[in-house]
């Protein structure tokens, strides 16, 4: 069996599960974020009184991070009210930030866990090595009542990737070029799982934005297998126990893939999917309104990191607005800790509360007609991020910072040492 | 004359003027915000092409920053590109912060100025000795157009603050205290003069706070001479020459008013209206669900410090959200290097973008239906911040950190030293 299959395996109490078994599982973590507050109407709605098991309940109020209208504010009064109704201890108010995040920085996240969220990106959880997935209100109300869901065993697809990552290369570069070969749709209900020798080079931070990004191929939820890396991060966050399963030799994958990213340049994702993928020296040039850091792929202290360095004692461009959300609380305060936050704001930055933001067009930072953004985050259909006539090329913070300061795209390997 | 009688007179290019005189001026600076798009559209309409002196003019994108709409994102693109066109430098983008503050942060805000500015807390700069007012779009355009504006000379209410402020108490219970007093509509079109003893013991901060508030008397304007507090405050920040006037000996004044500060309690202006002052003691254990701390009333480095003084190392009340909003860039920056957000965070608090925020009931911190809020801002009628059956209580920064504590109002001076 392949780990996952392990993991599902064990939530539905069997010794073995094979793909396309449809399979009852109890689930260690349901997440709600406050896009969902139909989560809690359906409940009642099936009749639900008390939640099954409120200590396996989270709740984010991370979307509007703070209620940027009355009604935000009122769904988020409700949800509020839910929690305290049914001794939900775990609420993630407006104080937090994304959800992904913030299960990464308190440790909620961990190897064979399965976990659902009501966030289509909850495959992120794969770079833990537990099984992550997104559903909608109504499954996750399932959940709230039974404490379990059904789930079809996927099929699994391995991507490897090889080589060492050229300066000016992370993560998202390798990530929006798989998408861009295999296409928006290639992972549809399958599980992506990563190897390969260009994952030792990556922190989990860049393994989360790797797993974030197998939703826009499809994806049903990402895995990659627990190492030394995975284990430094977890140590001192995870306090409960838990178990690493692993894949059995000759497990057969429905397809393998393998990326030689020794030579790969900076990728962008232009207008107006996420496979629309080029290399960014195809669009230097292009005049950027807004450059935005931040979201559950691209928020992380090591983005800002990158975003710091390369604007370092510099002004953006007095034509271009950088916005930068940092991920989560924990980002947030590490950040100005080590003096990313200050570095900057001075270099020009406006910054926003931790948080979705204008990640999924909501608002904090919302596009005018005919303004094209260049962003870390995973997502640029029409309108995704404000008007329907904004333009969104999505890349690399790296990509991001240094569009930010010269005010166009440009290859931001140039601007690294 | 009064001083702010002879910054008229000069302004018109006069010897001399007086009490009820219409005269035209030379406005020394006029500032748009981005509430304030009509400014523009009236300055086409009455066949304005080329702004009189876009040295003279300054734009703040401070209510929405950032966007959070796509209405509001195409507006403040139409502003960009006004000024571009235009040739006005003093563009102060969504990463600057509350124009008021900005002002100050920039030297821009002087002794003798006529400042005019597309919002009504402008009265904040008699802080400064400048005389400064709040207009509309089509007064603003007026500007635009011909550098002028007309005024009618207002009569000057002279308040007199005498005796050592209590433990607790600030200039924004003072100031509520008289308009408590007085009432919301006593100085409607007349100066308001601050004077006396207590003056003394107030920084610069806590003055702007003092003017900002007249407007909610109904003020045009506000003045406080400038001493060596003032010079102190201005050696480092103004570049350019001025000439600080003085009050004739002998001026009558329309009205003038003493309050005794020395055993004043703190104070509150309890729901719909700014007048509707008491101690705070007569709300004490009112249930609190957002505490709000920011805007160009209370958002400054001393107000952060007052919340961090009282929030160091404790947790905020886990029922209660603590919204705080550093009025500019320089205010965020000093907070950060003083540690007053980290430890604001660290409590609890949610940081948002330096601008206006909730204040005004666009976004960013909105109230829910039957939720309470005390906040260091300037209104509380209905639907200010959100719902109308939002309740808004005003106070000091201390007020809104001792009720984010206790999650309930209490009497902040308890929890000071």
């Amino acid at each position: 069996m392949h780990a996952i299959e392990k993991i599902l395996a064990k939530a539905a109490g069997k010794e073995s599960v094979v793909t396309g078994e449809i399979v009852n599982c109890v689930v260690d973590l349901a997440g709600i974020n406050d896009l969902y507050l139909q989560t809690v109407r359906s409940f009642f709605e099936m009749g639900g009184v008390k939640v099954h098991d409120p200590s396996k309940v989270i709740m984010f109020l991370d979307h509007y991070a703070p209620a940027s209208s009355i009604v935000q504010a009122d769904n988020q009064k409700q949800f509020r009210e839910f929690c305290w109704d049914q001794g939900i201890d775990l609420l993630m108010d407006i104080n937090e930030g994304v959800c992904h995040q913030v299960l990464a920085d308190r440790g909620l996240s961990y190897p064979g866990e399965l976990i659902v969220v009501t966030d289509s990106h909850t495959t992120t959880h794969g770079a833990f090595g537990a099984f992550g997935t997104g559903v909608g209100a109504t499954d996750l109300a399932i959940i709230l009542a039974t404490g379990k869901l059904w789930f079809r065993v996927p099929e699994v697809i391995r991507i490897n990737f090889e080589g060492k990552l050229p300066k000016g290369v992370y993560a998202k570069d390798i990530i929006l070029h798989a998408i861009g070969e295999l296409g928006a749709d290639y992972a549809v209900y399958k599980a992506v799982e990563f190897t390969g020798s260009t994952l030792k080079q990556l922190s989990v931070s860049e393994r989360m934005a790797l797993c974030n990004m197998t939703t826009e191929m499809g994806a049903k939820t990402c895995y990659i297998q627990p190492d030394e890396i995975t284990m430094e991060f977890l140590k001192e966050k995870v306090t409960r126990n838990y178990e690493i399963v692993t894949t059995d030799p000759g497990y057969q994958y429905a397809a393998e893939h393998t990326f030689d990213v020794s030579k790969l340049k900076p990728q962008v994702a232009a207008p107006f999917s996420v496979d629309n993928v080029a290399d960014v020296t195809q669009y230097i040039g292009r005049k950027v309104d807004q450059a935005y850091l931040g979201s559950c792929t691209g928020g992380r202290v090591e983005d800002l990191a990158i975003a710091a360095k390369i604007l370092a004692g510099k002004q953006i461009n007095p034509r271009t607005r950088l916005v930068v959300v940092p991920a989560s609380r924990g980002v947030l305060l590490e950040a100005m800790e080590k003096g990313y936050m200050k570095t900057l704001i001075e270099a020009g930055a406006t910054f926003v509360t931790p948080g979705c933001a204008s990640c999924l067009g909501t608002h904090q930072g919302m596009l005018a007609s005919g303004e094209t953004c260049i962003s870390s985050t995973n997502r640029n259909f029409p309108g995704r991020m404000g008007h329907t006539k904004g333009e969104i090329f999505l890349g690399s913070p790296a990509a991001v910072a240094a569009a930010a300061l010269e005010g166009k795209i440009v290859d931001p390997s140039q601007y690294l040492d």
